[in-house]
């Protein structure tokens, strides 16, 4: 796996399970923002650093193809990559797996927009804006 | 406004907000949720019931767009309606509004699939279908 | 019920249900904040407000006891009230029932304590604190 | 650490904080549930398949003290230990910390009773029982 796609790991919790005895479908969108997190930081980019000094990230769109359902207890690893990354924009993409056998669960992506502290849309600086290195998607999302 | 597209409202919650201030994106899915809930209980299916006759229906694709934030103590109004129904599938979209000025926060589809008790795909059952009345998306998704 | 104790109403959503079936524990926390938010608007203090003057109310000790089980699409109906209130610590008591049959599902309580916009303790402010009338607890916690 | 005392340690997710910029308190008791899964899979006891075997652990009383804030990004440390076992009751304890320092974040103890599949209280089988080795308290609670 190059730099450019990284991975994180982690164990469903009981409390993301619903009555269906599935995942519910939300908390895939804060699995993708742990990875979006994890790999910022491995391209040098702290997110809490970065919005101490005023600029934030929300994310403006979400796209989620859920394929298989995750369950309690399970082992999951979420890839994430930079898809695109333009002036005030960048879109990231995600593959949530089943660790220990690989099988594709869920894939994402969303986008997010560069606001400074008043919520204005504003610049991605361009010392950040250079470790966002885009990847080609690994799977089709 | 048609029976065919309805409207739940609710205030935001404290815990709905994160630290840029705002509504975390992935409260959103949890509002249509119930704004679908509410629309179908309106149509005359209760999901409840739905569920404990053994059919469920998990989301298999969700896509929303971020307008405007949403914040702590809003009123909120999402109104809901059923965008496509197949034997199998059906399509939601949804419209959430601050409602004390009605401007449009977020829009969303989801679409769902009926599983029988054992997760396996199966027909929505010709009664229900039928009271899944379409209606053209008053906003643009 | 006198204004001293007033009451918050809403359905469960099916978010909020875990794999047992039931409405998961860590959510009463947040019917009681709901509650309490709506308790205190309608002694005349509004949360936002006093959030944006800079005085915030930090949750410092919560006790829950779990009764019975709460279900998606119940009628929920919470019940609080202040137990106490000094310069810098107020204590809110809270009763959550199933509207239907009055069904007791949970007590809690919890202490809050006023902090500046630094987090650092302070006292809350005496026309606040003149709003905040307590009252004996309506049901054993 | 003996082994009736064990650890478990993850990093503050940012859905996780709220816009008093810190954790919301509802989080406690979903990471208080994460070591406790963790800490009965360390002595043998597999919390999913005791569910899948029939056996559930509804938690019917927490009571929990916020000492200090968490906040966004920080590694988390949640030591977790059985206080009290009987014969269809358990209580654990728990003490969050930041791990850079060891500060204490919170401390917490939740009971939990057991129920079988149709919820009604039962005994917690022998061999379960024999596993759930008490530790003394590490901290006051």
């Amino acid at each position: 796996m190059s730099d450019a796609i990284t991975a994180s790991e982690f164990r469903v919790r009981y409390a993301e399970s619903d009555q269906m005895g599935v995942v519910h479908h939300r908390h895939y969108l804060v699995w993708c923002e742990l990875a979006r997190t994890d790999h910022m930081r491995r391209l040098g980019v702290s997110y809490r650093d970065m919005e101490a000094s005023g600029l934030k990230l929300p994310v403006v769109e979400a796209h989620l193809r859920y394929r298989q359902p995750a369950r309690f207890d399970d082992c999951i690893r979420v890839r994430c990559w930079v898809r695109e990354v333009a002036s005030r924009k960048v879109s990231f993409g995600y593959a949530v797996e089943r660790r220990d056998d690989g099988t594709l669960l869920a894939t994402a992506q969303t986008s997010l927009i560069a606001v400074d502290s008043n919520h204005a849309p504003t610049s991605i600086p361009s010392d950040i804006r250079r470790r966002l290195v885009t990847a080609p998607d690994p799977v089709r999302l």
